[in-house]
This record gives C-alpha cells, sequence and structure tokens, in this order.
C-alpha cells in the first residue's frame, strides 16, 4: 500500500511537532517542509527531509498528498491557507473561534473549486473539545457544560505581558480552581464566570532596575487579559526562567452534567493532561490527515470540521477490525 | 418541521430510559411501544402513548422513522433485531463484544435489502468509550489504553450470585481500584488485569438458615466471574436491599497515554458517573436515532457503528450553528 504522502507548511514548534508524529504511523510519509524563512539558516531537520522556501511549494504539488499548515497564528493561516487549499488537501487548527465561520466559508469555496479537501481547526480547543462538547449536549440535552483550560501556558497572555514595561520575558500559566472544578464533578452545576474557574499564574523576568511595582499592577489591571482573574505574579531570575519555564504544557477539562428520566444525574468529563501543548495539537492534525485523505480519495471535496469526521476515518485499520476489537 | 417519529421495541429499563429521553427532544416524538408481554398488563404510561403487542409491529410501518430497541439482553436483539430491519430503520445497544462481526454483518445484510439503516452498539461501552479508544489510538498512537469500569451495578455479576444456592437476592458492584486509576493517571503504564483494576463488592441477602460461609465461598472462588478479583461479600436484609441497592448506577473510564515527539508525556481522560446506566444508555440510543433518520433521509443504506458517524449528526443544529457556537 502506497503512504500517504505529507508537507509540512511553517516549521515552529507545532510544524515540528508534525515532524515527529508522521513517524508514529506506518502509513505515512513526510514529503518536504516549506517555510518563510531562508531554508538554508534552519540546517539539517530529524527526519532528514528537505527544507524549501515556501514560493517553491507550487513545484511540489504532485508530490504531496495532504499539506499540514502549521502557521504559527490565525494572522498566518488566514492569508496562506486560502493559496495552498487552490493545490493541496489541508489540515490546519485554525483556533481563532471568532472568525471560524468566516474562514470556514472561504476555504470551503477555494477547496471545492479546486476540488480538494480542507479539515479546518483541528487539534484540541477546537478539535477534541469542541467533540466532546456537540457528544455532550446530543447525549445529555437538559445539562450544562463547563470546560476548563490548564493547568497550562497560555501563549496569548505571556504576550500580552512581555509588551509591559519593564518586562524581559514571561511566561503565563492558566490553571483551573480545584473548588470550582469539584463542584463541577459533583453535579452542583454551579454559575461561573471564566474568571471563577481559573487563576492566573505569572512568572516574569524584569529588565536591570525595572520598577516590579509598577510591572505588577500593570499585569494585574489589564483589562480582558487579567483583570477579571485572581492574578499571582512571581519575579525571576533569567536562569530560573529558562531553566524551568522553557517547556509548554497545556491541558483542560470538559464537562457536561445533566439530568435524566427519573431525575438521575448523569457526568460525562474529558480532560488532557499535555507535557506539550504544540506535539499533542500536532497529533491531532495528523491523525485528521489521514481523514482528508479518505475523502478525497472518495471525490470529495470543499471544507469540513471535527464535527463532520466519523473517527474512524482517523485510524488506519478498517471498519471492520475496529469493529472487532475496538467496539 | 416535522418531528422524528420514533417507535420503541421492548419495555424494560432501557425501554423506559428511551421514553423519558425523547422528551428532551424538540425535534422528536414518541407514537407507540412495542412490548411481548400483555399490553393490557402494562398500565398507562408516563409518556401517555399506547402499547401494542409486537406482534402488530408491521401495521406501523408508515408511522415510525427509527425503531428503538431495547430488547433487554444480547439474545433478544440477535432474534429480534433482524425482523425489526426488514422495515424499520433501526437503534440498538447489542453490547456482546464477541459476536458483534457476527451481529454487524446480518443487520448490514438485511438493511441494504430493505434500503434502511441500522446503527448497532450504541450506548455508552460499546459506544461513546469505543469512540474514545479510537480517538486515543489515532492522536496517540506510541501509547497505552486502560479501560475501567465502574463504580457501577453489574447486571451479569448479581444474575451469577442470584444462581449461588441459598441466595435470595444480590447487587454485585464493580469498583475500579483507586490506586491502579492514579498510577495510570500518573503515566505509569503499568501493566494491569482486570483483577488488579477492579474490586468486587457484593451485597446478599440470603434465604433463611441458608449457610452463610457456604455462600461466601462460592461466590469468591467462581470462575471467571470472581476468582480473580478482590472480592469483598455483605449479608444484608431484604429491607436494607430494597432501600439502598435498587438503583443502577455506573461509570468508567476510558485512558490512553501516550508519548510524542521529544519524549512528551501526554494523558486523554474520558469518565462517566452515572446515576442511572440503562437511562443514560437510553439518551445516547436517541442521540444516534437522529443519525440514522440523517442518513436515511440521504438515502444511505446498511449497518453502521459508533464509527462511521460524525458527531455534528447526533444534534439538531446545523453544521453552521455547530461551527459557530460549538467549535
Amino acid at each position: 500500500m502506497s503512504k500517504i504522502r505529507l508537507g509540512i507548511a511553517g516549521y515552529g514548534n507545532v510544524g515540528r511537532g508534525v515532524e515527529y508524529a508522521i513517524r508514529q504511523h506506518e502509513d505515512m510519509e513526510l514529503v518536504a517542509i516549506f517555510t518563510r524563512r531562508d531554508p538554508n539558516k534552519i540546517g539539517t531537520v530529524t527526519s532528514g527531509v528537505k527544507i524549501y522556501h515556501i514560493s517553491e511549494v507550487n513545484n511540489h504539488i504532485e508530490a504531496i498528498d495532504v499539506m499540514m499548515l502549521c502557521g504559527g497564528s490565525a494572522t498566518d493561516l488566514i492569508e496562506q491557507a486560502p493559496a495552498f487549499a487552490e493545490h493541496f488537501n489541508c489540515v490546519d487548527s485554525f483556533d481563532t473561534h471568532a472568525r471560524i465561520p468566516e474562514y470556514f466559508a472561504m476555504m470551503d469555496e477555494i477547496a471545492k473549486k479546486s476540488k480538494k479537501i480542507a479539515i479546518i481547526s483541528t487539534g484540541w480547543d477546537p478539535g477534541l473539545f469542541s467533540i466532546m462538547r456537540v457528544l455532550g449536549i446530543s447525549c445529555l440535552p437538559n445539562g450544562c457544560d463547563y470546560t476548563f483550560w490548564g493547568k497550562g501556558l497560555s501563549q496569548g497572555h505571556s504576550d500580552a505581558i512581555r509588551r509591559v514595561r519593564g518586562v524581559k520575558c514571561a511566561a503565563q500559566y492558566t490553571i483551573p480552581i480545584e473548588n470550582a472544578v469539584e463542584s463541577v464533578r459533583k453535579g452542583n452545576n454551579p454559575i461561573l464566570t471564566a474568571g471563577q474557574r481559573h487563576i492566573r499564574e505569572c512568572f516574569v523576568v524584569a529588565e536591570p532596575h525595572a520598577d516590579l511595582s509598577f510591572i505588577e499592577q500593570a499585569i494585574k489591571t489589564m483589562p480582558y487579559y487579567f483583570s477579571d482573574y485572581k492574578t499571582i505574579v512571581h519575579f525571576i531570575s533569567e536562569e530560573e526562567f529558562n531553566c524551568n519555564h522553557s517547556k509548554m504544557p497545556h491541558g483542560g477539562f470538559v464537562f457536561r452534567t445533566g439530568i435524566t428520566g427519573q431525575n438521575n444525574t448523569q457526568l460525562m468529563e474529558f480532560s488532557l493532561q499535555l507535557e506539550s501543548n504544540p506535539e499533542f495539537t500536532a497529533n491531532v492534525m495528523v491523525a485528521y490527515s489521514r481523514a482528508v485523505h479518505n475523502l478525497y480519495l472518495k471525490g470529495e471535496t470543499g471544507a469540513r470540521t471535527v464535527f463532520d469526521i466519523p473517527v474512524g476515518l482517523l485510524v488506519s485499520n478498517s471498519m471492520e477490525e475496529l469493529r472487532k476489537k475496538m467496539l
């Protein structure tokens, strides 16, 4: 059986995660990596495949079954993804929730014209968490939803701290409040704002002679990002920062609590504990690349989300084998 | 919009659960209940719909969009389900894991001939737990699987105890061993037999003058059911039994732990805590009835399992609405 030939577009943390993930699947192979940077400055990569400048991507249309769009931000994807969908089947982890309908419409139109498949917004949230939310309302329509994030490093909040005057580097961890999680798990159906569900813990390296109390106040009062949360600020040395805060752990919980029949309480809970957020996101994307390839071979076209994809399409096993071993 | 018209075949605990569940969905209505018992002896039912003898079912072919097969045991389904699939779209919760391939093949052949859809083995295990196992291997191919059941009432084990001489009634609870669950959650990847994952706790009402030590020994040494497990036996009064052991709670955990990329440990966990096992099973079946109806309207035929069904088909919301609100 010929392998599914994948390309990586964007060689940051997620791109490297995809490079690693592909090795775990016997039915896949990585054929090329594309970057906006100078390929010569990246050096050799763990997989040994060749790195090309992104401008050369259209020379590889015949060689690649699915392009993994690993652009580092929503801005990258909004700009780059349409050009890829003109020539390639695509998977991405587009995660700007508010812009998903617009992004989907754009990708759907292009992929229908090019007769390709694009699965957008894979990963874990959006992605696996979204699947759990829909399973929750489908099985317990009379119920409540809760999503908690963390404990995990939030890139967006870390960036916001870095913009404060006097900050050299920073890491912000979103931490679910234990009592809130327990209250949900007990079926109390508490009414909780995001600030009542999460603490924000910040590790900050200040510039020499910076005004620490100014920095702490600036963080804690920052609207939207911190002002509605219990926020803890620690000032640490650059050594400690590099030693303890270079990993990107994350995770979270999706709960659905509901009442059925004769007033019985039912609880569904899904959680992730991730030592590496970008690597797990990459692994989910790679699973969806198999679905993209399957749908493409069936002649389907257009954009899809995780809501459209049966889980049986995410693995190399036949449905017959799955029924026998996994049901 | 016209509602999805459901029938219930088999009016035990799951059948009653389906009757309740349908009320939670605005796009569904229950139109009839079918039983093998004398319908006149069942009396009025909570939904107020009419109860018919099962022999009359074929008079209702035009009135029912999806038949919910709530037969109380695998034997019922193996015998009854093919006859239903000749005339109705069907959903069931067939749970004899070893016979699933054979059952699927039979239902697939009949449903293809009758141009109907049958989704088999819905519920939570098989069902939601099966989905989680496949999501696990797809996203973390280099990893380990763990399924724990309970704390919950096991019908099969309770029945086995009741067959011991001197036992009047019995309830057996399967309980996950806390330390084993914690070891898995910590990513230790322990090697655990079913007996190292679960305790079996039994509440037994003995006949007057029965030999209690004989009963206890007979239970604890029963091959397959108890001999490989730590088993605790309590003798209780019939009053206490009726008061504390008439509910049917259940639940469990599905774990997938895996290693990605640069040796990072990742954990996926799904769990259910159910006050009523049959009511939750019924709720899952009702969610899948919507998928059956959707596929039937598209002209699809044959048997399906949860592996074939995108979650977006389980809810009444449009995909557009799901993308906007749930992704």
